[in-house]
């Protein structure tokens, strides 16, 4: 095995670098998706990948450090915050796609990490990091925008929407109440979200 | 291994029933905490409960319908609807007793049997049935009761507090955001499970 990579030798050396650094990502969920967690070895990744073991351990300390950054990676860390130009239209794009996003393919290896993160506290506190506390800004400028157009009291708490939101997909999955899908994360926005974050004790 | 039970002999033959039947359970969560679901045989829960196979057998078709027998059993099926003479108190008696029982011993049954059961839709099923669904009837009186004292609106729906209260719960677990305990429950009636159920549209 040959760490170098033909299409990308005449980029720039930091372009290469970005270069395989995503293909060690790619093939790092495609192996999570295949064969889970617990069976996927070092060897195997950098098998699919076409790259060297020190490669490998040059760009990532070991297994569950690669793997936030490939989950990162693959499951939407570029999301944009959506922008509506209404509280209920940005919690419904954001709902809508979180609801997506759990039931895609790259949701189930998330809910497989899950399962591993359960004798694992690194791998849980990784994911935790990146599935959950990496998400906070998207909800601070939801609010920050909706408070700006006067919708919500500026002391709304962003905390609280992400907290609720988030724990609402679990449920639904842990306990099978239902598809996530566009009636259900309306159900969410309009009998939930915002009443918990308009709600002024009278 | 024989099929009686000295200390219970003398008892009418329904008695005899429901004490071996209550022996069997609490033997198959002893086992549950010990070994987990999926190595758990009916060999083994003969043998801690020191009942035959033929006896386990009569009683449950199955290993997935015993333990769902076995967690009803030992995991709070007989609450008691909390009456405090409020709806605040009421929900803060019933979230903390939710917090506490999902951090007791046989929460971590739970956890693990709801691990078991990502490849085992029959036990999700069970699950589902036994830790969601038959909880609804705490939520139906709960909000019964508000709604005769005057607090809550009388069109309220109980499934609502019902799913936010489960789903606030497992997203905490599964999210790994603290621990829950009082100041929890406390953050969890207050900010969420009130203001959902209060809100009118303005």
């Amino acid at each position: 095995m040959v760490d170098s990579d033909v299409a990308e030798k005449d980029l720039p050396a930091s372009r290469r670098g970005a270069g395989r650094r995503t293909a060690i990502c790619q093939a790092t969920c495609e192996l999570l998706a295949k064969v889970g967690y617990d069976r996927m070895t070092m060897d195997a990744i950098a098998n699919q990948a076409k790259a060297s073991k020190a490669t490998i351990y040059r760009l990532w300390a070991d297994k569950p450090q690669l793997v936030a950054e490939a989950v990162k990676c693959q499951f939407g860390d570029t999301t944009d915050v959506p922008n509506t130009g209404s509280l209920r239209g940005d919690l419904m794009a954001l709902m809508s796609a979180a609801c997506e996003a759990a039931t895609s393919e790259v949701g189930e290896i998330i809910v497989g990490l899950m399962t591993a993160a359960k004798h694992d506290q690194r791998l849980a506190a990784m994911l935790s990091q990146t599935m959950f506390a990496d998400k906070a800004r998207l909800h601070t400028e939801l609010v920050r925008r909706a408070a700006e157009r006067g919708e919500l009291h500026p002391d709304t708490d962003p905390a609280l929407v992400h907290e609720v939101m988030h724990s609402l997909i679990s449920g639904r999955m842990t306990w099978n109440l239902g598809p996530l899908d566009e009636e259900y994360a309306r159900h969410a926005v309009d009998d939930i979200l915002i009443p918990v974050m308009m709600y002024r004790k009278p």
